[in-house]
């Protein structure tokens, strides 16, 4: 019998895992026929008072939502209440009427208007745009008497599909219901990939043909593989997802510290934003945080912290850890100085309105122009690890060349303190081996070497395939960092996505990487899997991933090896 | 004696040539006293009645400077006279006296609103952010009584020292009097740096300490090794002069083709954009056209063109370089897809509003929502060969993975044409062995493979020692490249700012670099200069310029082994 879509599909797999289910379609477009067939009220008063009555109940919906939802998403909900209350857009609509335009091309016109405003002004701006888009097909719902576009709740368990999801759709999501998400759109930073981390269920993303699959169509969501089985034998299907929820709770049971299976110790760390996140880190079981990003405790701040207010923020995240054996034998903590600039702007530092701002004047460039910026920061770490006896590793983020490096480590070790650099340019790991020669420890940020080695914006969901850290010439330049640390005798860390990744860790491993860190969530299923295998195959892994021709091939290739 | 200033100063250099003369300092700002001493005029009518006096007073000037400018010096300045009358600025201005703002605090307020403004539509517009700049000084200057700010014209030859020029600073800078161009921001694309090139007079750019030399204090620049010698000895500066004015004369005699001295074949190309620069091109001494940016034709255009439309302008190009002999030995024009997007827009092409343009859809991946684009465009060039006769290369540009490449030659292979890709994404490049298997030749745009290597924005001023072509990691990867060129016997040219520095051609051979394409201007000191060298000096170059830890010493390395 031939069947209308493939039987096998792929993307980008987000969160690891099994998930069996009929296909739940989201509804995210307002039936065109009932658009097409609306009679647009007339005089301009009227077209108002219509628009007046489709906000009142869109932001009725959204206010419900929020009350029945929390934390990240409860704010966006709220947000989304009142940008569908504006002013602007209301006082836009009108003047569009007034020009002239019927009630649904004045509306289009108001949000494109202002779609257009948000993205240009960038950043957390711009991420609103979906927000946007999201207030006008319920508008338009409302206008034309149709349902609301969104998520309709299964009597079943279900893997819902979609072409991309907005916070909107997603919040109140209940997991027992919707066992895994799949989308035709959207990156591994998307926010339905957040989502899906967040209520712990498989998801794939950038999967061509998924909006091909029709409502109901029985399919099996492999988060760990990439792929979705299309009508798959539903007992079989159903017993694997027994055994792989069988080997997944094995591994909440993972206490650490990691070794491969022949007793080769890797590291592996925690990353850390402030010292609520250190505080839980220090209960999983990690040897310490590989990654505290500083810049995320001063996003709001306006007036530079002094250094004894920055050490009181840093020694809130030291503290969990320390402070050890004096010996030094203890845990460890590495802190990232100010990450700033880029889509993470802080006032008193930052530049604005750069034409390309992940290449611009961000991290270690922030001191080019101020150098006392990184001294007072260093300065405040300084003092933190005198309070808290715990002597942090610092290292740099942005760092291009090796001069950079040099006079960054002279700062560091200037204040008793051990340096090290991110290497997330391509520059940096072809020069790792000399890095190597003026820093004590290197760390790569896979996801902006990713980003510079491909370049391509690690937040355009339309190259998010190229954006994959198993990208051959990201592997290579990985390859290369870990093997300038094994030829200096000093440690190589990844913190970035990859090191999260239960598959491509041993390979990382493999080539010479001694510590990985990540949320503290993934730690375990990075744990238990490197228990599994030795550091032969650890080692064949790497050569398969180096070997290979694309993410796709790479991925297949280190599974065998691994037999996962 | 102690001095102040160090006895040599370096920077970027970016027109070759030796120059002496006494410090000629650009007014760049109003006299601050002047600016403090001001009373600002009450009530708003009377401010803005100064307002209005300053703005014609300020458009005359550079009406009257428009008329004894040509190209495009006199649009620029056209342009700036319309934007010193702008209404929208006046009535902002207007709106901030309202507001209770004195006079000068009310321009500056509103110059800052449209710079802003302007900075934020990207492109053109944020270029035009330098232009409203100079503006404000020039109506500040006129507000409070003091001379425009600009470049005063000197009694002798002398040497212009700024932080930056503008277009109007350097318009009817006469380069008789104004001998060399020393500037303390500003990178090698840089307004300075363009004019520089047209008046063909030595330049240099981010040179730290400019700023610090004193009017009338004698320099030698040297636009070749980069330096300012500050305080030379004047009869050897004078004498070294004459020797490089000789030795230039020399050059201008040099008609090719190029070889190294003992006979190893270089093919020097020309950069072309249209017809008309191709036939000027033809008449230079090259052996064809290593890039044509097709785009270039297409930047004003709305509505795509068909083939037929598209092949007239490609057959302009390639008609003056064709048939040639039916063998195949005659020129080859080896003719670019579009490069469209990030700072060339191109209205049927390209997407608006991308976060970081330079790491978004651009060149090739305009293709992957649109294949029919590229499609056309081949249709449109295979059309132009049969026309003219003469078969072109023709190479994408933006090529990240090996599928890529291998999907856009089967495109080009099918239309009976040769297949190549530009590396100018650090992935290409570290992959470059496997490029070849599936492409013909490869060539090296050195200006973005920079800007991604080292993460820096070619066009952000403050970064500019991070662009450099010379930073050992970019020689790595051309070296990589070369390298797979020799290994499949196949060409790998350079088409991006480098293959026009005469120090570093040499040393691009060496590395088995086998064409240069260049400004057609540019040809003849590059062929001159490989004549003088033996292809073991040039792979000794090639290895002295890799064995080096930044791009100074990466200089002087090279010029120590080639004599220079």
């Amino acid at each position: 019998m031939a069947t209308e879509t493939p039987a096998l599909l792929s993307g980008t797999p987000v969160v690891p895992g099994l998930a069996l289910g009929p296909v739940l379609r989201a509804r995210t477009e307002v039936d065109p026929e009932a658009v097409a067939a609306f009679v647009a009220p007339e005089p301009v008063e009227e077209a108002l008072a219509a628009y007046d009555e489709a906000v009142v109940a869109v932001s009725e919906t959204f206010v419900r939502r929020a009350e029945g939802a929390a934390g990240e998403a409860k704010q966006v909900l709220t947000a989304s209440a009142g940008l569908a209350k504006d002013k602007g857009l209301r006082s836009t609509v009108r003047k569009n009427l007034t020009a002239g335009s019927a009630l649904l091309v004045a509306l289009e016109e108001a949000v494109e208007f202002f779609a257009g405003l948000f993205a240009q002004q960038g950043g957390l701006m711009a991420e609103r745009v979906t927000d946007l888009r999201d207030i006008h097909k319920r508008l338009l719902a409302h206008l034309v008497g149709e349902p609301e576009p969104g998520v309709p709740t299964p009597e079943v368990p279900s893997v819902l599909v979609a072409e991309d999801l907005a916070p909107s759709d997603t919040s109140g999501l209940d997991p027992s219901l919707v066992v895994a998400l799949v989308t035709e759109k959207g990156g591994s930073t998307s926010h339905t990939a957040i989502i899906a981390r967040q209520l712990g269920i498989p998801c794939l993303v950038g999967v061509a043909g998924a909006l091909g699959l029709a409502a109901q169509t029985l399919v099996l969501v492999d988060g760990t593989a990439g792929t979705v089985e299309v009508g798959p034998d539903e007992a079989a299907a159903r017993g694997r997802v027994e055994q792989d929820r069988a080997a997944r709770e094995e591994l909440a049971r993972w206490t650490g510290p990691a070794t491969t299976r022949d007793g080769v110790p890797v590291k592996l760390l925690a990353n850390v934003a402030d010292a609520k996140s250190a505080a839980s880190a220090a209960e999983a079981p990690v040897e310490g945080v590989g990654l505290f990003r500083t810049e995320l405790s001063f996003l709001n701040t306006k007036v530079e912290p002094t250094p004894e207010e920055q050490a009181e923020v840093y020694a809130g995240v030291l503290s969990p850890f320390g402070p050890g054996d004096p010996g030094g034998s203890g845990p460890h903590v590495v802190v990232r100085t100010l990450d700033a600039g880029s889509d993470k702007p802080i006032a008193y530092a930052t530049k604005d309105h750069e034409e390309n701002p992940a290449l611009g004047v961000r991290g270690l460039r922030l001191a080019f122009d101020n150098p006392g910026l990184l001294d007072r920061q260093l300065d405040g770490i300084a003092l933190a690890a005198e309070q808290t006896g715990v002597a942090p590793w610092v290292m740099a983020p942005m760092v291009a060349t090796v001069a950079e490096a040099e006079d960054f480590a002279s700062k560091v070790r200037a204040r008793g303190l051990k340096p090290g650099v991110m290497i997330e340019i391509p520059s940096a790991a072809i020069l790792a081996h000399q890095m190597l020669q003026v820093v004590d420890f290197l760390s790569i940020g896979t996801n902006d070497l990713t980003q510079y080695t491909m370049a391509a914006d690690r937040m355009a969901t339309d190259l998010t395939h190229l954006t994959d850290p198993w990208q051959p010439a990201v592997l290579h330049l990985i390859a290369i960092t870990a093997e300038a640390g094994k030829r200096n005798g000093k440690p190589v860390g990844v913190c970035g996505e990859a090191a999260a990744d239960p598959v491509l860790a041993p390979a990382l491993v493999g080539m010479g990487i001694t510590s990985l860190s990540m949320a503290a969530a993934a730690v375990r299923a990075v744990g238990a899997g490197l228990g599994k295998v030795t550091m032969d195959a650890c080692e064949d892994a790497a050569e398969a991933a180096l070997a290979a021709s694309d993410p796709q091939a790479a991925r297949a290739a280190v599974r065998e090896v691994l037999g996962l």
